[in-house]
């Protein structure tokens, strides 16, 4: 029971930043890493850098570079460094409070300069566990800054693509970039599906053993609420790519539209899979219901059939076992055998009867 | 359940494509053919020649031509050949991955010199397992292209009219036979809704059977899928006949727009049919449970009939078959008889009010 | 059984045109008429003329007529009459075909010179099953075309009204006289809910007696089947409605704007009453549940008062049954007026209890 | 249950006006006044006078007055003398079917020279029934007209301010008077939704009472049906008051609109405490289930638990009662003790074993 | 029980303003100050200045003053002090209706020189209650008004924010003070929701108890309605919010408006999750009916093997205890060993089966 506990715990909005001063800085999540690091990767159609460091001051000269540059920041505690970052690229205050804030839901701003985006990264755990990691996305005119809560991401494909310039993304620009690193997000969540279907197909199964565990319920109702906490997670993200498709910010060139409208179909396709697979959880309970009942309706005949056969045959017994001083039928010869074949013939008619109403 | 669980296996989606660049085209269906083969029809009013070939370069001619020609590309597996005939009618990127990628959700997509559509073909196969084929269609200006996962379609129908130049199709353009081919799977679907409207009569009427099978909820459940993949499968192309009719791309003649509207009808009617069969199947679950309700009920009535009826005279029996000394009703002549007499009296009392309850 | 069987059987779409030619007149109803038989109404303010015919050739002169033609078209099974009245009024290839399709549900298509509408006529039967006949309106400049399944109409009141010269209608044009056919069907539909609403109540009252019967669940499965049938024939009417109202096609006359407004009062008034009366349907399963529920309570509870009250009476008896040599009550005087005071007391006290916890 | 039938009887649409002529005037309501009434209250800020009438001619002379006037119309069977009225002040003839049209559901129509409304004022009788009337607006330049079905209503109010010039109302013009009136009207919906919390409380009460009376399901369903017409008669009326309000009609002055978007409040605020209601209505029915789910297993407790411990005890009795010859037990002096104290051990097994699962 | 009451009470819609004259200013809530106090707070860049008084006329003064000034009101009793400050700023009398009508649902209404708002400040007592406190909000061009029910707000952080000079606002004008007041109260929202969550998370551990307690039918539904209070309080506001954020009302600022953007942000987020939680708890009602099923199930198998195993022993014992003259076996010398090894076989029989069928 504590197990599930501590899971339900996470359910809680924990946004304790109440009464602050909005446009205050201050990182809600739970990760902690001890310091921020930050990985820098330029770029352009021949030349290909990456940096690692955990200075912030180590970014300032490629906002020069005539290369693509994204900048990678890992860790939301140091809210010094992340300040100090939005101030070099001049982000609104509520920009710098949302990246910090993993309460955020996903959502997209457009500034005149930049374009703001927070979603979702979710996986699952080695132990099974749903985790669901805030990241920020801001594009700028030839730079991208990304910021997750910890180290760790989905990104190793596209890090990869990169390096050995596979695909377009070495001859397009950041918005190109932006949308390959939207890709991999969305793309990532297709594995959180696929695992959800396994979970139904697991509790289905289960669910039509002999004796399904009592716990099931408690596994339905966990299962509904990880559908309900990826939903809130993922469908606000329609309208964000939504609208990045189709607004007209002057730094999302022309033949990048069609990438995005793929994009959003993905988005969509999701969607659709988790609305099947809430459907069919909520279905689960049902299911249960009629299961429980139907083991009900059997173990009520085992009793009906044993307390109908020998109730009767009993009292028959019982007849015969009074002491009344006359009873005539006692002292005839066979009347020991013939209260035997009443008895029998009432054992088969009650068998035949339960036969033919197939209860047997 | 073997059976049933490889069927469940079917329902996730298996999209093994994730961390791939963009605009990659892999096929990622289950359908395998070992080769791709390209069916040519080519027509005009006066002429019509079919060719079936395996080498994709013997398309190209048909570029020339002044008349309609439609090229059925069966099997997604050789990618490579669908590169080439993408790279030779300067597709986009994204269309030979939204060809080959059998997961995608019906959509269709405008660009200057062609139209693409993507859609699913359905179909119960001879042992009645419901298959769902990716097909997609680009329409050119005096062609159009079809991508089938495997051999056999619903376009024989098609066909004949074709080369017995039945109807207004061979005095059309390209644009009216995209239509026909869209009308031919639309047209197919009537037959899926009607196999379902059949599923569901037989479970209800096994429902109120005597015995219902208990794998009935197994049943329901496995029908409720069936219709949800269907929904998923259906309900996005009225959105997409919707944007062809009402869209104004140059390629769809003026006169083309009354069948399109047509066909938007019979998408409708066919989304509106699976929307009653969803409410039908929800139904039976609750159908059902009263089912199950109304048989414990039963049992619960003979059980209860039973023991009111013999436990009262069992306890009689048992107070004369008591070893007092001292028990005056006993030694009375006609005891015994008196005491059946008042057992008699109760049986038929206890029937008496059970009748009267309607039990019995 | 089998009567059920028959009804579910028309839920089906029975639509077996697949791989037709599209514009293909094929009727696919189920009632035949041996022959198409025509009614010709012709009147102006001041005369008035009714013609029978079955040869479709003698409503051609009344194209030339100044005055209003309500041409009536009763079966079609007649293909050829059909196409031929079609090819002299110029209508299009589809709109023959939607005539004859049964299946099609309610839409209205503006052409140029006519407005076409398909929607479905509702009339319960004397066997109190509801029929739903397919009815075209073809409404021109100065004529309108009617084209029903069989003899037998809602429009007895308006022909009676045509020809007394009741309201408005002889001052009107044909735009009056289509919403004049109009109204006699949606006029109609309050019949089907007021039958409806008998139905409903009917099932209500029965649920409440003492024994309902058990095929009640599929009475109301039945009811649910037949609400969603008439929603399914009757809402795409409120489109048809609205874009008569709304839209501005020349035929129809300013004044007439008002009445047509009125008609999809009418027809809201239709579809809220339908959603009242499903949502009840609805709630009569659950009713039906607690029904049954509070029943197994009745039983549970006079086999739990019977097995209380008269097993450890059982006991007793039978512990003064036992054969021991040293049994010292056996042999009291009054041992047996012992015991059985303490079971009467035992007796009352169950009783006692009982009435107190309001079972008995 | 013969009172019940009555109530039901009232929900079915009595519409028995099909087939008639469009535009034909007939009263199918139930309520019977034998006369129809009349009341004039004319006035403006100085002068007020009030006269009472059942003859329709006094009316015209007022509408020469330069002040506003309120003719209020008690009954609607006199058919005439409305048609009268309605010449008189050129109402269209759809209007005066739609004032003797007590089915009417809540609409507005904007006619050049006057506004029309239709509304239901809802009142519970002494005996608790509710009643739904029908009453109808017409708005005009200086005057208002209002039609109901019988005597009383909910203006007394209303009349009261008039008289005593109170607010507003007497300095302005026939749209704030028609404003009142419905204000009047909707303020009184809150006394509706008022009483319908209390009968919610009333019924959630006696649900947790120790014998919920059986009728509750038909009390619950009773009150379903009511929110149901209430709904009916309330949510069409927000879009009229919002066309109202929105609309640019020049009968309403420019400073009536803050009014009629207080009242848009109102009526929003009414609909939004009908759906409570019906959300905590239709909980009910599953309060209810899991009662008589609890009182079963209650039941059954008892049943189990007298079962479970005599039972075996009965069968030991049994087994002493036995009349074999060679019996050892049967005779050791002590045995009829050992047994008593075998019997008491497991009696008091069973009590702890039924204590430890809280089953006692 | 009587606690219980009392709470549903508090649900009902006590507006008793009905037939009252519209505009007129009536106090309808339930909290009772003795006096209004108010509380004034002017600042600017440089100063700041507070000040509590009863007397409404010393806020007179402060209009002229170029500083921003919040005047803060609380207690809605003393009519009169409202209707003088209400002149005073020339507020709309609608205006000042709403203010004391503390059954106004949330809403926005904007004039040329103020805007105003109601919604409502929620908080839990220290007892656990629910309190849903109505505040009002008029903004002018360099001052606020705010409007409470009662002492105790959520506002203290803003207060010392102010005083203290922390964030943005000093530096602001009048539309920053009310976004900051409208920040305070929607980010206690998020405290009502955590305990919220707890509350079910408690409910949920409940349920899963050896023994639930029966009340917590009533909890479920206590907490169903607490939902549906706060929803009714909340839902509105996203509206409001909204239009103050889209709307282009001269008195917000350009600057502002992206303050108010991420407000709404807040309040979407708020209501997500509450439709999380009632999801949640509309389950949790699910979850209780198959706790109470299993609970049954297994009472029903206990009964059953209890049942099963002695009523088939006691038939046996109950032959051999007959006392007829001819009886064979009773004669035999081993036939009472016999007689229990059948009976142990039978019982050892029994347990096996029941054992495989794992009920036990």
């Amino acid at each position: 029971m504590s197990k599930r506990k501590k899971k339900h715990r996470r359910v809680k909005v924990k946004n304790t930043s109440f009464n602050q001063v909005p446009g205050q800085v201050v990182y809600v999540g739970s990760k902690e890493n001890l310091s921020t690091s930050l990985e820098i990767i330029d770029y352009n159609k021949e030349s290909h850098q990456v940096k690692y460091t955990n200075d912030v001051k180590e970014v300032f000269p490629y906002k020069e570079s005539e290369n693509v540059t994204w900048i990678n920041v890992n860790g939301l505690n140091t809210i010094k460094e992340i300040e100090q970052l939005g101030k070099f690229y001049k982000l609104h205050p509520l920009i710098l409070e949302d990246i910090v804030n993993t309460q955020q839901r996903p959502k997209i701003d457009e500034y005149e300069n930049y374009i703001f985006i927070v979603l979702k990264m979710l996986y699952y755990t080695d132990a099974g566990e749903l985790v669901k990691e805030h990241i920020s996305i801001v594009m700028g005119n030839k730079y991208i800054l990304t910021f997750q809560e910890a180290d760790g991401d989905v990104f190793d494909g596209l890090r990869d693509h990169i390096k050995n310039s596979k695909g377009r993304i070495r001859n397009s620009g950041a918005d190109y970039l932006a949308y390959a690193v939207l890709d991999a997000i969305i793309d990532n969540y297709f594995v959180i599906i696929e695992t959800m279907g396994d979970k139904i197909e697991t509790l289905e199964d289960s669910l039509f053993l002999e004796n399904p565990d009592e716990n099931i319920t408690q596994d339905i109702q966990e299962l509904k609420r990880e559908i309900i906490r990826i939903r809130k997670a993922i469908y606000p993200l329609r309208e964000v790519i939504n609208r990045l498709e189709k607004g007209e910010h002057p730094l999302i060139h022309e033949k990048t539209h069609h990438y995005l409208r793929d994009l959003y179909d993905h988005i969509i396709q999701v969607s659709e899979n988790i609305e099947v697979y809430r459907e069919m959880t909520w279905g689960l309970m049902d299911m249960y219901m009629t299961t429980i009942s139907n083991k009900m309706n059997e173990v009520m005949k085992v009793l009906t059939i044993m307390a109908s056969i020998f109730i009767p045959l009993t009292f028959i017994a019982g007849v015969y076992g009074m002491n009344f001083d006359y009873m005539p039928e006692l002292h005839f010869k066979y009347s020991y055998f013939y209260v035997w074949g009443v008895m029998l013939f009432l054992f088969f008619m009650m068998l035949w009867y339960f036969k033919r109403k197939k209860w047997l």
